[in-house]
């Protein structure tokens, strides 16, 4: 069986990716990261969503002893969803997130001889995060090609993005249409026990479930 | 001052590395990683070389919950040196570990504001490794354009390998006129008190001193 390593973080678009994988019939490895976020919480929600669908889930715990981004630093304030209008990055980028969690990815593919990773960003709602974009994939790619045994000697990890093109609402969509337990995704930055309703990964969702014409489970308990 | 993040292993080829990237001008911010290797006594060579030039010093503790190398796993052999002749890439492989080392050390130059990131790999005696190739560190370059926020505002983060064109001797020629202090430094796989002398990375050591016509002071303790 075919198998693909796939990064969730507990919120819905990641759940989304995981249930793409598999309709894709690929045998799943989720892989999740304990890197000093504000909102911890969502390594509980990525558990759940890899039990759902009965895929092996591994958590990477790692320190990132520098600070600089509001969803590490709690002294920092999270920007309310109003304080993007204006475009540019926003405080809560976390400096090489992607490339890091890529890179331990592309690793343990390597290592179980998985043929590509799976990673739900997409480009639209991206929220500024240069990490996110189709350019940065593809350069990616190129490393996968490059730098690892795999890549030499069979055919390089594939890097799979299979939101990209995609908006919220499409995203919400297509997880409805394979059967997502979104009730059991969190986007929320805050560490709250209910999702703030006010943060930008708040604001995306609630935005996208209005455009889909989806009532959201997680707003619901 | 310029900044520059600079790849600590307590091997040799790091120290010079260190060594080059003072002498160029750089204020240095040393990373070290705790990934489970086997020989984690190089830990304290590195901590030893970063002092001995006054610059910053930093371990990344990470999780590697994976085998497959034999850097990482005790119950695998470590090569010696004389399997190596076929060429190959040796078990003592790690996959993706360069881009995992080069991520972290992205997103530290990034928040704390470097401009470089020094790496000693080099070609001529890089044991095989795909990850220690001129087109990865291409290629890893473009990724540092493309995926943060420094590429994407300012300049990206320049990833450089002063090494690559070295032979051993010609490394430990540079050292010596740059006064790195060699006997502070640990190049072997084995995790033994002294150097085992046997090993892929000291078949290369002993190699090089000799061409260089250098006595090894780590050889002489």
């Amino acid at each position: 069986m075919i198998k693909a390593v796939v990064l969730l973080s507990g919120g819905l678009d990641s759940a989304v990716t995981l249930y793409l994988a598999k309709a894709r019939g690929f045998k799943c490895y989720c892989l999740t990261f304990d890197y000093g976020q504000r909102h911890k919480i969502e390594l509980q929600f990525a558990r759940r969503v890899a039990a759902s669908i009965g895929a092996s889930f591994k958590i990477i715990k790692m320190s990132l002893p520098w600070q600089g981004s509001s969803l590490l630093d709690k002294s920092l304030r999270l920007p309310a969803s109003r304080h993007r209008e204006d475009g540019g990055i926003p405080s809560t980028y976390v400096p090489g997130r992607n490339i890091i969690f890529l890179s331990f990815a592309l690793s343990y593919a390597e290592t179980i001889g998985a043929q590509a990773i799976f990673i739900g960003a997409h480009a639209q709602d991206y929220s500024g995060y240069p990490d996110c974009r189709p350019e940065f994939f593809r350069a990616f790619a190129v490393v996968a090609a490059k730098g690892t045994k795999s890549g030499v000697e069979s055919g390089p990890v594939k890097i799979v993005t299979p939101l990209l093109g995609k908006t919220k609402a499409g995203i919400i969509r297509t997880g409805v249409s394979l059967g997502v337990p979104f009730g059991l995704t969190r986007s929320c930055y805050a560490a709250t026990k209910k999702p703030c309703g006010s943060c930008d990964s708040c604001y995306y969702r609630i935005k996208g479930f209005k455009e889909a014409g989806i009532e959201d489970p997680a707003f619901k308990l």
